[in-house]
């Protein structure tokens, strides 16, 4: 039997994106986003969506660029403290001691720290309400070679990345392997 | 050390969403898509993406409404074939012994079984290229009783849903509670 929650966003599971921008003064900023994911595969582009009141908005239309770097759950903390506080008046690099390292493809700074990071040039801004959609296409994406598995994969269970829940408002990691896409169907 | 892997969409996690629709003899159909999320809280909106080649793009764009079924992991091998075949000349309800069930909200079907739903109208159609985005407003979310925690809020661990896992082409499931979303960050 369902019970009718009403209208909610509810979607399992969501990522954690940390958006990467600089400001005016080229000083670099982090935010924490979990409304967004991959929107197209050719041109390869990521959607995030931004409140208007965040630093990162209006960087973002200044720069018309952005990274997403994603971290693994041992930089939990790190990543809940992006999306706490505003860098409008903080240098959240600074106070989490990771490190800005400037995009060789596009104008913005991505967590030297953090194992995937996708470095995106402004293609589309939707405005929707409370959030405004960016969508970025991936000029290049770079992963760390410690995650990588056998062939050009990222292998998850090394990504360990966060898993974002909505609504409860927890953390999870990954869980066991299920089945091979396009494939455990195929039995029906 | 980072590898650069070039123009990828790698995002870490993704969910695996079922994408309810009728065609124009009424005749109920499903897809399953990752590239797609939620986009905004207010109005509360999900995305997701669609190739202009499926028998799913022109349902929604004929009935401006669409339905979000997420499958829980006993469910792989449905969801997995849900994106294998078309519906131009499957009927997949029928072939999975899945029940597609009416919305009461939009004019769309959704998969009974599955333990989350939201009911979805169309607001925004957005073309990226291969893929076009289609942005519907959640006019209502319908949960089974039997993942609902605690509270008014979905148990992640009950729901037991599938993650996607791009390039790699891997289902997993969640693993394990790292921390509390706006919480564990204020150590720092």
């Amino acid at each position: 039997m369902k019970r009718s929650l009403g209208p909610k966003t509810l979607v399992y599971p969501t990522p954690v994106l940390v958006v990467g921008t600089y400001d005016k003064a080229g000083k670099p900023n982090v935010m924490t986003a979990s409304w967004g994911g991959i929107c197209c595969s050719q041109p390869p582009c990521v959607a995030v969506s931004i409140r208007k009141v965040t630093y990162t908005y209006g960087n973002i239309m200044a720069r018309k660029a952005f990274t997403i770097s994603i971290p693994s759950t041992d930089y939990v903390k790190q990543a809940d403290y992006f999306g706490l506080v505003s860098g409008v008046n903080t240098d959240k690099f600074a106070v989490t001691k990771l490190t800005p390292k400037k995009s060789d493809v596009v104008d913005a700074p991505y967590v030297k720290e953090f194992p995937v990071v996708l470095e995106c040039r402004l293609l589309h801004v939707l405005e929707l309400g409370v959030h405004t959609q960016f969508v970025g296409e991936v000029l290049d994406a770079k992963v760390e070679e410690a995650v990588m598995g056998k062939g050009a994969s990222v292998e998850i269970k090394k990504l360990n990345p966060l898993v974002f829940v909505p609504d409860a408002l927890d953390y999870y990691g990954i869980g066991d392997f299920i089945g091979k896409v396009f494939s455990v169907g195929q039995g029906i």
